[in-house]
């Protein structure tokens, strides 16, 4: 297998953008990253999208997307694995390249969730956990990471406020981050007074229903530093995923993501690195639940103790802290376009590889990792990114 | 990239299960596959389907289904390119085995149309069409088709009856498959008398809404022919894919499927092969349209002369003809359950190969093409198959 590098990025703000469809999104966030690139051409695309179907009524969105950004011919599909379709639509690109048959390809995860005229948003997003076993009971599913998120509070005798520095620190980044949806910085008391979405969720443990497309372009590493692209190329170290049950009651442990773990050292592994090396890590932050959890899933904390990085207002994991998370507001602040949000997560490491991330610059950033979880941690991709 | 070959095959009968839910679907089709193949592990699931969402309002089915079928913890995705889904993730199965990256990857079609919790079919089969600029003027699937039928007709001065023998080919050979949807021979007379649909399309010109699923279970082809599996392997001699614009009204010629013509032609350079060399083909019969213009675009007629194929009641495309169509029944008859439909393809092009068909075998078949059509020409994928 060839190495991979990423040699373009794009993407748009997120937020309500009521003025752009699906299919404009897509494009504006392709044509920047083509043109990060260098390049106006390209030999397949993989679209990361979970709901265009339910919201958008639009399937079939590979070869709608690859004819509106002018690239009408070369191979297009979706790719969805939930919440977790841009990194999965990441790592067919991956196999693409890879593998040899292509020099030049386009992952774009893009999400329009605002201006539905299909489903219900929240009833939308219940897809992603199992209909059979849980979307029937009436469960939502913000309603699932409610009930891990008062599990862990019982089982390890935290109390909720102790959660608020994950959010306060998202939203210290969101501010500094031009694209992100929230740009006003929170404290802890602002977390402790949100409004509550389902119990113990709050407003400040949720992240919000938005717009957005974000766009790597991918070649050959060995063909990746021709200085036609407009930053320096970023190689992927490890590309990886695995999967655990839909439904929560059926794992072995709720609060123990499994396949964040097998996912996670198996990109260890791949890259040839230890949780130690990762300068920054671009985690999937929608409930601050899952943040405690993917910490202690990947090795940063030990059981229990994942929450314990959040302390003193998440000081440890602020830019310049022991671990950065969430450098540009996470899924929190900068907002989780459901289906994007894999493709925002590395185009944001791409960021700080290349020492483009502005304010939010995090110093001597060489290795980032970005992890993308689909439902309540059944489908989880891992990517490890190195600056060359 | 190392050679791919089909070590196993599984599959449902086609029709209306109403007492298969989708995940038992899937989860039948790959406990067949993986027996027929010998084996009971793999390294990844690629699932195609198209409206699952829509249907039975769960996404996420590549978690779902690897765990649902003994195989938590693999990497498992779905892939949607709308009627092509089933030969889009025989693409990316194709890669992943093709890069080196597994050694054991299951390839799932699925679709369950009926027993339909969520949208109505035909608007949720519309999702394959432009939602802004076809699907809003209030066209349905069928109507875009019967829109290019009666094109046809007029272009090309064809009278509704000379297409009667592309549906009296796939019934007769329905018959012969104990999986087909309907198993009863039609006359001519019949096609002719057949309720209308959307003029000029009638009943019998058009395949029926059903469920099913089908599966290949993929192998390096250096390490394929380790006699584990109930039949010999199946090469892979070409795997490609091509797209168009989806809204039929932006395409230079709507009596073309440019995508189609790509495809194929990739796929004849790929496997080296030229259409005289092909023994049987799958073509896309989702209706009888469809089957004239893919014959054109694929090179086995001029334009305008497709439909010839069908004259005699299709005495040249039956299992003894010159180029034997739908050996199995093909979409119209064995039924074209959307996402599933291109891996039922391939499943059957593998039986052909095999020579596994039963009364439907065609003689001395050594080289098979199937063709997977999304919308209505949007997304075209063509494989080659080859006995080894």
């Amino acid at each position: 297998m060839r190495d991979v590098s990423i040699i373009g990025i794009g993407q748009t703000p997120v937020g309500e953008l009521w003025e752009k469809s699906l299919r404009h999104l897509a494009h504006d966030a392709i044509v920047a990253a083509l043109r990060d690139a260098g390049t106006g051409q390209a030999d397949a695309l993989y679209v990361g999208n979970m709901l265009s179907g339910e919201l958008a009524e639009q399937e079939h969105l590979g070869a709608l997307f690859a004819d509106f950004a002018g690239l009408r011919g070369i191979e297009a599909f979706k790719i969805e694995a939930a919440c977790a379709s841009g990194a999965a639509a990441l790592r067919v690109g991956h196999m693409a390249v890879a593998s040899g048959l292509y020099d030049m390809v386009i992952v774009c995860g893009v999400e329009k969730m605002t201006d539905a005229i299909g489903a219900d948003t929240t009833a939308a997003l219940a897809l992603a956990a199992d209909q059979e076993y849980e979307v029937s009971q009436g469960v939502s599913f913000v309603a699932l990471n409610a009930l891990l998120m008062r599990r862990y509070m019982y089982e390890y005798n935290v109390p909720h406020e102790a959660f608020a520095g994950f959010s306060v620190n998202a939203h210290r980044n969101g501010a500094g981050n031009p694209n992100a949806m929230f740009r006003r910085p929170i404290t802890a008391e602002t977390y402790r007074r949100a409004a509550m979405i389902a119990d113990p969720i709050n407003l400040m443990d949720s992240s919000p229903i938005c717009d957005g497309a974000a766009v790597v372009v991918l070649a050959p590493s060995d063909l990746a530093s021709d200085g036609r692209g407009s930053g320096p190329a970023v190689r992927i170290l490890a590309s990886t995923s695995a999967t655990d049950s839909l439904a929560i009651h059926d794992r072995r442990d709720p609060l123990f993501l499994e396949a964040a773990y097998l996912s996670s050292q198996k990109a260890y592994v791949q890259a040839g690195v230890t949780p130690a090396d990762i300068d920054l890590f671009e985690l999937h932050d929608a409930f601050s639940i899952m943040s405690a959890l993917s910490l202690e899933a990947t090795g940063f904390a030990r059981r229990g103790e994942g929450v314990r990085w959040a302390e003193d207002d998440g000081e440890r994991i602020a830019i310049d802290g022991e671990l950065p998370l969430s450098t540009m507001g996470g899924l929190k602040a900068r907002g989780h376009p459901v289906g994007a949000t894999g493709v925002y997560q590395v185009v944001e490491v791409v960021q700080q590889l290349r020492g483009e991330a502005g304010v939010n610059q995090v110093k001597d950033a060489r290795l980032g990792m970005a992890q993308n979880i689909g439902g309540s941690g059944a489908t989880v991709i891992t990517h490890v990114l190195a600056a060359e």
